[in-house]
């Protein structure tokens, strides 16, 4: 029987073999591209053997899947957990998804087909397919800060800090307050948090409230700000995140708005920056490191078949700041 | 021959099973352990078999070094590295030293034992244990952001980026001046960018020049402006980085100084955040996308024998801000 190479696969799937080793390295490749070397690989047998392999079950390797490497929040997350695997004797090894969920799920199958011990999956958003791919996974999977019914998850507060600030911002009862948010996709911070701020406004009577969505970056929380000054009135802007609420303090100075006499800021994070702007941001701090901690031990159990609770719940911390009237 | 397994090495070398599942995986070791364990394995030929083994070499994963998971700078390099791997194919493999120059040396270790195609190192320190690891390593390295007269680097202009910043805070003549900076074990940071903020002063005629260290925490920029207030008059604070100076700006509204008319201050680093504070900070941006970029392209070329320049010198741009009289 013919040894097929890389350069076959390649040439047979009539794709670059830069593309087959995404393929194989969990790389992004369409689904279209994917489903036609994988057709090539079935066909031929092919098995990628100078390919890594880990004999990782028993190695003490733990997969982590974040976001993005580019945030203060994750940062805080995967520092924890990295520092108490490795008192513990475990390693990790760290993928980023670099905001895309095509790539999200790439790197869960990489890490199952390396035979990692378990993985700590901290998700941008859960879809079908992450469903699928977990319930069918041999190794144990953590779901991080995104609640999980099918399966065990560590989750911030995200309604009930939600709702805490909304009340907090609230009780000055606000005209007309703007949600700088995130698409829905992300469930915790695109629906769930901004279901509790809603709640929170709407206990204090607050009514006219207006949304606006986009993504986690510092230019978005400027552009959404300018979209909501430029929409009609505003006495209160209340922003997914810490950046989301710098961004929105500098379109703020832009329009010649004083914070808090003409607009309310909120933020969620709890940043060491936040305290310095003026005035000081009022803001929610998640207690990242217990959720990373937590994350981690919670694997460990797993792969030690010890009990676990099927959620967790992490405390957070409202910070009054100077910025709400 | 009985076949031992790793509870007896632990057993023999009278240590818990833990460590020596640390040992194999690079985690923290006590040197005095460590060769009583090597001595042990040497003595009973031990080998973990079922321990993690890459076939790294063919298999396009590039191990990266880093000292922390919890910067900003740090998760822009990552972030650029990460991507352009991705791109061409390949994977990474990060690890955090948190700070510990042990750490980070066992690190490079285990990614030689994994074989991975190439290392990026961004070090803590070199020391002359990295001199010689790196020297005997069979797979290529490049260092990221500190010199390295031995090999590969690719750096930050660290001297000329400070002496802009100590011509652009002379130019305005302050009679005394402080440096809040990094122990000397960094170099890059802690000796290099120091030096040339100390000519670029001098350049200017500034002769009063007091110096302090610490680490890079917000805490820590704190704690040195305070010692410096108390330590005498100041007019400027020069700061190893962003984090330190948004430390000063704390310290400084405690002690009701204002910025820039009784303290002008200034950092490195270029954070979004930074030009929201009152007044904007001044600071110097290095091109840490290009930094993260060119190291990838580096080591991937290194890998397919291409020539590679010994040092390449990145960029930067000093932000004027306001908080500079």
């Amino acid at each position: 029987m013919k040894k097929f190479t890389m350069a076959d696969i390649a040439e047979m799937s009539g794709v670059g073999k830069s593309t087959i080793s995404r393929y194989f390295n969990g790389g992004y490749v369409k689904e279209a591209t994917r489903e036609r070397i994988q057709a090539v690989i079935r066909e031929c047998g092919y098995m990628p053997n100078s390919f890594a392999r880990l004999n990782a079950r028993e190695s003490n390797i733990i997969g982590v899947v974040v976001p993005t490497l580019n945030s203060k929040i994750t940062g805080r997350v995967i520092t924890s957990i990295d520092r108490y695997l490795r008192e513990q004797g475990y390693e990790t090894l760290i993928k980023s998804s670099d905001h895309q969920i095509a790539l999200e799920l790439d790197n869960i199958r990489r890490l199952i087909s390396l035979n990692v011990g378990g993985i700590l999956l901290s998700s941008i958003s859960i879809t079908d397919q992450h469903r699928e791919l977990i319930a069918n996974s041999p190794i144990p999977v953590v779901v991080m800060a995104q609640e999980f019914d099918a399966g065990i998850s560590v989750v911030d507060d995200d309604y009930q800090a939600g709702f805490e600030m909304g009340k907090y911002v609230g009780k000055s009862h606000p005209e007309h307050v703007v949600w700088l948010g995130i698409t829905d996709t992300d469930r915790a911070v695109g629906i769930v948090r901004r279901q509790g701020v809603l709640d929170g406004l709407k206990s204090c009577g607050v009514s006219d409230i207006r949304l606006f969505s986009g993504d986690y970056s510092y230019e978005s929380g400027q552009k959404m700000a300018k979209e909501a000054l430029e929409s009609g009135p505003v006495t209160a802007m209340i922003c997914a995140t810490d950046r989301l609420a710098f961004g929105a303090y500098h379109t703020l100075a832009q329009f010649g708005k004083r914070i808090p006499d003409d607009v309310s800021v909120a933020g969620f994070g709890g940043y060491d920056e936040s305290e310095l702007l003026s005035p000081e941001l009022t803001t929610l701090k998640f207690d990242s490191y217990a959720l990373g901690q937590l994350s981690a031990e919670t694997i460990l159990r797993l792969i030690r078949n010890e009990p676990v609770p099927v959620k967790q719940v992490i405390g957070f911390q409202l910070i009054p700041g100077k910025s709400v009237k």
